[in-house]
């Protein structure tokens, strides 16, 4: 169910029996519908996700106190969330890669592939109303239109944009969003007030912010067989991430940035001489200081939350969002 | 705003000032958002619907007394709802019109049609989720649900299916599921007891599976310049509609239908002769007087209604709807 590479990290250990729920409750959502919909969220569910937004709520949720079945609705919520938004993404991309395993477009028609993740959010929002609070509900809405906004935005706007202020709003759509959702959800549906709620949206968003910006780094540094996809194909898009905005503070004038930048598909560029010159700079090591510095802030939120394994759980999870190769 | 071909029916009379209420509610909803999304909205808002669904829903829930700033709420997240399912739908049909007015796939990339899509199916969360009711908003992700099984299933299964079950199953999920929730939620929002909810929603049932029907009949007797799209379309794509269900049972063997029943997109029909053979059959005339059918035990559910000019409205809207020519 959880990805191997994850088997020496123990922070899912207080909520074992919680994460299984949850890929029950994933997994059972096309019932009584049409049996190429179950086909499809199973093969969607069996791509060796990591489930860290359902860890995220979980261990918040159980960390504050929250009742359990809510928990694993809105984490179950949450995921379908963010599964329906990564079957739309891989669509518009043409992704026929994600994990090393073929995307649902790859296998399946355009057509589909949209009534399916159309499917998934109608699945999202109905387990999202099952936590009774329409408060929860319209969050869940704000950040859908919030994602989808910044796709858009990303679609027609980002290309060859550097500018910092661009890339902190692309990263807060794209991840630290929902991030914040499953985070602040999660305290409003446990008995703590709302200094604890803002507390904990807080930890979301810094999570999230260093959970993407990290995302953004193994773009360039990692493993293409365990990334899934080609170096820098970000950059080769022409999207400019934070190690790149960084290499162009330090190094202004690269012949090899400026034709990326230029948005021209037809310029000629040297994208594995740009990719060493970014890893040789220092710019990716600037980076992950500013991924961690986000997550020393967002344990910071945590310092006055309840003392209990599951706090140092979430207070693991965080640390390992910055260490992770994947 | 409201398309001219009804300004002879006077339904629209009782909720005329909500009705415009309603049309800046929708147009509002890319507020703050990116400005390819705003013209995109209103291209979609601009292209003459009927706003039938916000109709029902106004005059229902004046009939029935409730709040006016919920039913404004109400009425447009059922709109959006309805338009957010036919973007997706235009683009996976590959429809370039709608109403004689371009499609946004055809103005657009499939990418942004996919999101501009998604998007509204946020606002119209949004919209629902500020009703404060979690009932109507289970009800409104059941009925997305519904509606995008019922186009999968059309995709995967339907081609050449001539069976009346198959039938009635994809008009109420295509249609008459929509107008069931609208007249459903309404009367939940409304001073109303259980027993009234189960007639309105009785009555929305009825009306939205005559609404359907009339819109098959139409698609075999509708003039190309006013319905917008060739004759007979479904059929061209191997759909079987009632009027084609019935001609079946008369005519149990044409060689034209038999090689649309087939599904070999090669088998040579000539469908000029086949729609006109359906047309002189007394077909059409069938599926209409079941249409009609639908109509009265849809007036005979708002007997007991509150007599005023909203119900009286309403009537006539139902009775318009078997009797409309777009």
């Amino acid at each position: 169910m959880v990805s191997t590479s994850l088997a020496t990290v123990n922070f899912y250990a207080p909520i074992q029996d919680l994460m299984l729920q949850v890929e029950q409750r994933l997994r059972s959502q096309a019932d009584s519908h049409h049996p190429d919909l179950g086909a499809a969220l199973d093969h969607l569910l069996s791509s060796g996700g990591k489930r860290i937004r359902p860890a995220v709520t979980l261990l918040a949720g159980t960390m504050l106190g929250a009742d359990t079945d809510s928990l694993v609705t809105l984490a179950s919520a949450i995921e379908l969330l963010h599964t329906a938004t990564l079957v739309h993404d891989d669509l518009i991309d043409g992704a026929v890669l994600r994990r090393g395993i073929t995307t649902l477009n790859a296998r399946w028609s355009p057509a589909a592939t949209v009534l399916t993740g159309d499917f998934i959010f109608a699945r999202a929002a109905r387990l999202a109303a099952e936590t009774n609070s329409v408060t929860l509900m319209r969050m869940f809405a704000e950040t859908l239109a919030t994602i989808v906004n910044g796709e858009i935005t990303q679609l027609f706007a980002s290309r060859g944009n550097a500018s910092r202020e661009n890339y902190d709003q692309r990263i807060y759509a794209k991840t630290a969003s929902l991030f914040e959702l499953a985070a602040t959800s999660v305290a409003m549906l446990s008995p703590v007030g709302e200094p604890v709620v803002e507390k904990m949206r807080c930890f979301g968003y810094d999570l999230g912010m260093a959970f993407q910006i990290v995302d953004d780094i193994l773009d360039f540094t990692g493993e293409q067989a365990t990334v899934g996809k080609p170096l820098a194909s970000d950059l080769r898009q022409g999207l400019v991430t934070l190690p790149a905005i960084y290499y162009l503070e330090m190094r202004p004038s690269d012949p090899d940035m400026d034709a990326v930048l230029s948005g021209d598909p037809g310029a000629p560029v040297d994208m594995e001489r740009l990719v060493s010159a970014i890893r040789a700079s220092g710019a990716v090591e600037r980076a992950l200081q500013e991924a961690s510095d986000y997550i020393d802030q967002g344990l910071a939120c945590l310092a006055e939350m309840p003392d209990n394994p599951s706090r140092r759980s979430l207070e693991d999870l965080a640390r390992y969002s910055v260490e992770r190769r994947l």
